[in-house]
């Protein structure tokens, strides 16, 4: 039989002229090609494209815009998006000041400087960040990480001075984290914390930290320190008999009752977003007053008792720059760092695909970053961006970053003026906040949709989701993170290959598990190999593409059809080879000629053709065999 | 403009059959998925075909044979087999003796630890190993590897009796870790390591050792313990004046000019390779009468001076199993394990591709670990298969791995009569040896072949080799592996797309910088993605796509043709998606919706519609939409 059957032109003697010769690019030169690659990596956005063809003073607005988009966003401000900013900043700060003192405890910290943290952070970012719908502060998870992270290294009841000068360390290294990831155009890595693994993650973490709040919700005094399921559940039944107290149980109900009652009414109809938005500052209020009235406090109702009057006090003294701390410091820092950077950048993206803008995952790191570390130095502990409060901030018709600044004007005033009034705020109230809060974060049709669409991506997300409520956030993290390796390391050594046929009547191939109609070519095997050949799957594919032709032997034995006499692998999607896949191509090459079968590369990439060249491949297969076309 | 135009049916109106619906195939269930899976990834080569359909005695003696290979092949031994394996046996015997006493050397042991694992390994691996080329016993880059991570640790100078322990724990674990590998069919790990990185890293351990035996070859008596080629030569110009034995140097260096001699003959011809073989043994022989006629030794050459006669004592009992040497020996133990597996099995691989056999890899991990566990109770260190050796047992002729019986058997009745007789040979020699070996582990050419086809290899390579060059072995590796995993994140985080075009009367559409001929269709952007879309690329693949379109517009403004209306993304070698991949399609939707530009998927791949479908995303688009054909 002969080859030249195959293509496409003798078969349609009619079609003569579709007939090309593969293409081979220009040959660029080695700095030509270092730029591309490297702008490919680090500038995939292209984000000097507004720098083009401008003069030298325009370059330096611009460059003073990129780094503080306020400078542009700044100049078309008007009356009509600061009443948006306006209410929405307003409604975003009732919610946070109730979350902030709740978080605050999360982290082992006192109340004051959970509000701390929603007062300088949210400045910083306005200026800053590019996303118009983040809402800057403390969060859930976060807090809580960075609490049990800090409180094996120093306890923070009898060392609370430490522990506080550990926390502002660590948040300092998780600011310098972000703002370098940032600034080395490093961004892309945290796309490697799958989405699965993050939905696990954080479900995990808001049961976790729902049953963390049994201490302040049933009133019991005694708690464990470990966030784990059983030592808790444990630690809560244990104390069922003398611990629990009724008169906190019964506030924490109520007003728990009320804030999911406020949350369904939120859901149904989305014109009243602002009934859960202020659901907790109601429930401070008149929690408070009636605790205040009833003096509940003597019969055993725990109350917040003090809140540190006046705004952030100066804490760069404060910061470990040496001694054992500082290393402790900066592994805490990294790991909350990179938590807080990958919640506030799917925050960010999933509003910005919203509304249909870009966001820069790397500027915005860099502003993150410096935001946390002006914090760490203002007394703040890791600030990020927050689910529940972006997603009300967006609801409640923000425009720009603006709102964020009234936030932090209403916390300001909240910090100077009335601290004194939580004073008998109890902490039950706080508990069924945080809890209300939280269960947002359980996102079981994300765990539904996950099982449906991709099984490895399920058990990423069981894994992280387990991990996290039967052993600790951080062992949580871990299998989040292993898992989303394995996947990756499973595609790069195990791509897919595909027997492809002709379908009738025409000339294209097709791989024919897909589409059964599709005939192979008698005498001919046609593999498609669906990935660029590298040195972690290069000797797969070999092996891969002899077992194909194996498979297919035994089954032209069988029916008696013609031996295969040619095996053509499609290199379409093959976009790169490197060294060790010419080596392989050579020894496939080699395992053929023994077998007298001829080889055939089918349409390789410019790139393939390139490097085929550069080796000797491309003379010990013939050039006029290895460059076919038509399939 | 309507975009069944774009399908190749209206076009050639004559082609009407030519439109397929996409193939949907049969949906498997979740069972057979799985198997599938792990199927392809951990049994990729099939090793279950030959038990398909066959009794259950039958199995057993194949199951037998799949441990043990000589029972499959030692039935059809024939006595012209035996001939080629005693020629090749007695060739490389005559080759590994005054390696093997070099060798031990550079592992910092006495040197019939070098014989010892020359005995004992071979045997094993003969009744193992499905490799029929291959050579083992010590090879010069495990035993540096091995002294300089032991030497960290014990000094072998001071405390023998425990560096010698500790050597022997590595090895245990060295071949406990093969075995694993090999028996949970994880082979696939040492794929990691690129060919690059490895023609790197051997470059530069073979300069190390060159450099190493300087101190042997010039008669230098204090040497340093780093291996770095400042510390070397340094050490070597400081003693100069007076550390240097000229008698040492005129026998060191007539030998090495004998051996280089000897290997340039046989390379020119190969039917004298014999002539280097045999050399080195010459040269011992030669050199030791000598000195032993002349007493040289008492003029300051130095001479081996003893070497223990018998052959491997137990050593079971001097493994530690517990202690704090236990996890330091498992530590070395797991990179000296990684490292002589991935020589071996590059070796293996060579030779089976040149003669044609396949080798599965794990079942040589598995009895290559045996071995070394075997070998770390018999008192011998680590072996692995010699490149050196194992490329003269080839070229000798050898049939099957009985040549390593003979081997084994001939350094059996060395160690048995004839170590005495290595008393006076001197050290020269032995560096002159080592240094004739390792000069051939520097592939230049690979070097230069490299840098033609691939830059990033190159990268890798150099780096590997000057890590090793001028810090250590250890960092050289641990760069080799680092820059490995870095192409692997760059190629899973940055996947090529290209755009395409149509090519000239023809309905195949290619990428138009590859085939310049190759047009647009006005107001169609078409985007091929390269790459299966998982959370890792997700994002990157999303905004490539936006800015293709950005481009795209800028360019139709100019030239004032009709406005893009739609983005096709032709999907054919996608070959799979996750959920972070779907939430980027669906954002790319929406984007595009604002713009009013219509998002067509075209023919995606099994997988990928299974999933689209399975998510909610074929209902937003559109069935008919997203699954056009003709691309």
């Amino acid at each position: 039989m002969d080859i030249q059957g195959l293509s496409a032109s003798n078969r349609h003697p009619q079609d003569a002229p579709y007939v090309h010769k593969v293409g081979l690019p220009p040959k660029q030169n080695l700095f030509s090609e270092f730029k591309a690659t490297v702008k490919e990596t680090f500038f995939a956005d292209d984000p000097l494209r507004s720098f083009k063809d401008q003069p030298g003073s325009k370059k330096f607005i611009l460059g003073l815009q990129t780094v503080f988009p306020i400078l542009e966003w700044g100049r078309n401000y008007s009356f009509a998006k600061f009443r948006g900013d306006l209410i929405a900043g307003l409604t975003i700060a009732s919610l946070c000041i109730p979350q902030d003192i709740g978080y605050a405890k999360l982290a082992n910290l006192d109340p004051q400087y959970g509000l701390y943290s929603s007062f300088v952070p949210p400045l910083i970012y306005a200026f800053m960040g590019s996303s118009r719908d983040i809402a800057i502060g403390p969060v859930a998870v976060v807090s809580l990480l960075l609490g049990t992270l800090l409180q094996t290294e120093i306890d923070p009841v009898a060392n609370a001075e430490e522990y506080r000068r550990l926390a502002f360390t660590a948040t300092f290294f998780a600011g310098i984290t972000q703002a370098t990831l940032g600034f080395f155009r490093l961004g892309f890595l945290i796309d490697f914390l799958s989405h699965a693994a993050i939905v696990g993650f954080m479900s995990g973490a808001a049961i976790t930290i729902a049953l963390q709040q049994l201490k302040g919700f049933l009133g019991i005094k005694k708690f464990t320190k470990k966030t784990d399921i059983v030592s808790v559940l444990h630690s809560v039944f244990a104390s069922a008999h003398h611990g629990w107290n009724w008169q906190t149980i019964v506030i924490g109900v109520s007003f728990l009752s009320f804030l999911l009652a406020a949350k369904h009414i939120g859901k149904k109809n989305k014109k009243l977003f602002w009934v859960p938005a202020i659901g907790p500052l109601i429930c401070v209020i008149v929690s408070t007053f009636f605790v205040y009235i009833t003096r509940a406090d003597k019969e055993g109702v725990q109350i917040v008792r003090h809140i540190k009057k006046g705004i952030n006090p100066s804490s760069v003294n404060q910061i470990y720059f040496h001694g054992d701390y500082l290393l402790k410091g900066v592994r805490i820092g990294i790991v909350a760092g990179m938590v807080a950077l990958t919640e506030a950048i799917a925050i960010g993206r999933t509003f910005a695909a919203m509304k249909d803008y870009q966001l820069d995952g790397n500027k915005e790191m860099l502003a993150l970053g410096t935001m946390n570390v002006v914090g760490s130095m203002t007394s703040c502990y890791v600030a990020t961006g927050s689910f529940s409060r972006s997603a009300v901030n967006y609801m409640a018709g923000c425009r720009t970053a603006v709102s964020n600044i009234i936030m932090a004007i209403v916390v300001f005033l909240t910090l100077e003026f009335i601290t004194p009034l939580f004073k008998y705020t109890p902490n039950a109230i706080l508990a069924a906040i945080i809890i209300s809060a939280v269960i947002g974060l359980i996102d079981f049709d994300a765990v539904c949709l996950i099982w449906k669409i991709d099984k490895f991506d399920f058990v990423a997300c069981m894994g992280a989701f387990f991990g996290v409520v039967f052993v600790s956030v951080e062992i949580g993290l871990l299998i989040a993170v292993s898992i989303s390796f394995a996947k990756i390391l499973l595609q790069v050594t195990r791509p897919r290959t595909a027997i492809l046929g002709n379908l009738p009547r025409s000339t294209v191939y097709r791989n024919i598990l897909q589409y059964p109609e599709a005939a192979k070519v008698p005498g001919v095997l046609i593999v498609r190999v669906d990935s660029a050949i590298y040195f972690s799957n290069s000797n797969y594919i070999k092996e891969r593409i002899l077992r194909w032709l194996v498979d297919e032997d035994d089954l032209v034995k069988e029916s008696g059809q013609t031996k295969i006499q040619f095996l053509i692998v499609e290199m379409s999607p093959v976009t790169d080879i490197d060294t060790s896949g010419i080596h392989a191509l050579e020894e496939l090459y080699r395992s053929l000629q023994k077998r007298e079968i001829q080889l055939i590369l089918a349409n390789p990439g410019p790139v393939v053709i390139d490097k085929l060249h550069a080796s000797s491949f491309a003379q010990l297969v013939g050039e006029d065999k290895d460059l076919p076309h038509g399939c």
